[in-house]
């Protein structure tokens, strides 16, 4: 129980990253992402969200994959699933959406690994926390984080709509105001890894 | 290797806290806890830190146990192992150290749980971070911070010149001003668990 967890971790430069068509966001704006995410829970309950944190190393750091929307904002790769929808399999064929290339159909092979990290959102409003807030009975979402094993070489293909930028720890830690709260405590969630470069 | 891990919190009302002998910190001042460790790693190489993460629940709300000393600072209870020393060994001596009933002799009944977090201190400074700094080779120290399985009851013992307090997640959520940067990190590092109140 008290054993390290170790994850291989690979270079940068063994991952190919090609470009695809553009992938539209669900929600032309944050008031319609929330007004949504109202409607759904009022029709399905407690919404689940999943997200996979795929980190690679470059300068002998560990660095971790993230997409950038329009020269903005930064998110991990994941989106809500639908109501009975399984968390690993409906994480695998997210990552595939928006990373493999397209008609590749490889959801299979996504290795989803360890659980690292729970974001609860008490109400139908932004702010995220890492636990139940006191006096919540019903939180509106979890979005869970998980680590992504990578193998040693893949072809990824992005949205034209989108970057993929590797973004180092030491860039994310302590740096909320660029960040925000959930990217920025990533560090936080990776440092009981043992990571093996490769 | 997806699934969740369970942990059961009991209530801080199950445990009984006594008050014991003076317990004296090792050093009198930052300074000379830095030049300590500068002058042991220079003799023994990368001092290991090992402390404990104990969660009880409140008023429905996880909360940590953590020491309070002269009114001023926090700390997790354990501290620095000795040169060769088993990490779970060590640790369970240090938390029999600092809050077990003089003479009770019970450090065998410390249940160690899983590893969450290991901060790292790159130089002799007071600054650690959630992972070795580029271009850093030889950290000076890591510190290893285990959640504690704590027993439905038990009887603790606390130094006469420390405080036990009981820490809501929410109080040290985003509050490095208060509490420091380890333990302002402590939501995150647990919001991975399921915890089953009892
Ligand atoms: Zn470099
Ligand atoms: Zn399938
Ligand atoms: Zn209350
Ligand atoms: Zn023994």
């Amino acid at each position: 129980m008290a054993t390290q967890s170790t994850a291989p971790l690979f270079p940068l430069g063994n991952y190919t990253f090609g470009v695809k068509d553009h992938m539209s966001e669900q929600d032309p704006s944050v008031a319609a992402r929330l007004q949504r995410l109202a409607h759904e829970y009022e029709e399905r309950g407690q919404r689940t969200t999943v997200e996979g944190v795929i980190v690679v190393h470059d300068h002998g750091h560990p660095h971790v994959l993230m997409l950038q929307i329009a020269n903005t904002f930064f998110k991990l790769p994941g989106e809500a699933l639908n109501p009975g929808e399984d968390e690993i399999q409906g994480l695998k064929v997210r990552l595939s959406q928006m990373l493999s290339p397209p008609g590749s159909n490889d959801h299979h092979e996504w290795e989803i690994g360890e659980l690292i990290g729970v974001w609860w959102r008490p109400n139908f409003e932004t702010f995220m926390y890492p636990y139940v807030p006191a006096h919540i009975t019903h939180p509106k979402e979890q979005k869970k984080l998980f680590l992504v094993h990578m193998p040693e070489r893949k072809v990824l293909a992005v949205p034209r709509n989108m970057k993929l930028l590797a973004v180092p720890l030491f860039e994310l830690y302590d740096n909320a105001a660029r960040y925000g709260q959930q990217l920025s405590a990533l560090p936080h969630l990776l440092s009981r890894f043992n990571f093996i470069y490769q």
